[in-house]
């Protein structure tokens, strides 16, 4: 198999940390550098259909784009430990808390550093209501996580799970346009505190990109 | 189990189209009336934890929301026809053409609707650049479906699945505000066409949920 990666961007990170999550590290890795368009490349977009990155190339040669479809494909191959749910009543419940998460948090989150970050102009004309009604409603999410983790752990119940991934990635992006989350939702911080003191957070930075091991 | 379930709203419609695929029909139906606030009422919130619907309350009193998770669960319990694969690479290409579908093209209609029916109005502030931006973002991932449907039956391959569901829930909502997809994109017409032509389709429909058979 093949990953094709980029960093800085929010959605390969989930696949990266996924995979820091389960120690997989037998995956050939090909980074693509986004500025230079090699997303844009014939090459590329026979393999993936569409100009998105991440991208997961099966062993028989189907290549996968989306990164929940890709990090729910590799716990197949690699179970252990689990990040999507043991039986149907778990994964249902984790895939409920990842689409809160994506939809509620991690998804306006994302538009408002796109529709901000002055580096993302380039990407589409930016609009300031919609990066402000993103900041807003990505706010509304964080408080809706932050009642769940003043009663669990991590999001989906008592064990790390895709959930977490999915809903950090919009949150850490936001950093680049230094969003913080409002410092009453104190469960939520000590949520992002735990995130970031994972190992595979590491995963997920620049620095770790430009240094593989 | 239960689903709490409402006319016109298209989450809730992908939810009882996946039901009326798989023939389930011994499932109770609690009809909300969001209009009179009946997804805001306490009891509801307790079980549901967000004033979303549709819910699902299985056997053993846990309710869980969002309409994909929903689904999933229900092809554990009601195995055939299968809708979201048969092995790891099937479910990953479904899964893949499912958020693609939803993310670039469902999502981005229903915020067009959002921003633009009178009706809607009192959900939240209705932003004209909004619902243009999503109008642009729909049509562009409707132009993606008609490449893939230019060579597949279905979205994710020979058989309609749960991304069939999902992408049309989203292109259906548009009729509230007379949005058509472009003539020009042939597929995605006789798409369309085959979706409504689906039994399952009535299932969607307001009156079929006036007069429950």
């Amino acid at each position: 198999m093949k990953l094709y990666d980029t960093p800085l961007a929010p959605n390969p990170r989930r696949v990266r940390w996924f995979m820091a999550e389960k120690g997989i590290d037998d995956i050939e890795i090909v980074t693509l550098n986004l500025i230079a368009g090699e997303h844009r490349q014939p090459d590329y977009l026979a393999k993936a259909g569409v100009p998105n990155v991440p991208a997961l190339e099966m062993d028989d040669g189907t290549t996968i784009t989306e990164s929940v479809a890709i990090c729910r494909y590799l716990e197949s191959r690699y179970p252990e430990p689990n990040l999507f749910g043991r039986n149907p009543e778990e994964t249902a419940v984790i895939e409920m808390w990842m689409r809160r998460g994506e939809m509620l948090v991690s998804n306006p989150l994302m538009m408002m550093v796109r529709h901000t970050h002055p580096a993302l102009a380039a990407l589409e004309a930016q609009v300031p209501e919609i990066a402000e009604k993103n900041r807003e409603s990505g706010i509304r999410g964080l408080k809706l996580l932050d009642r769940r983790l003043a009663e669990s752990e991590w999001l989906a119940g008592p064990r790390l799970t895709i959930a977490d991934i999915v809903a950090f990635s919009g949150v850490d992006f936001g950093r680049m346009i230094k969003f913080q989350a409002p410092e009453d939702l104190a469960h939520v911080g000590r949520w992002i505190a735990a995130m970031r003191a994972r190992p595979a957070a590491a995963a997920g930075m620049p620095q770790a990109q430009a240094q593989p091991a």
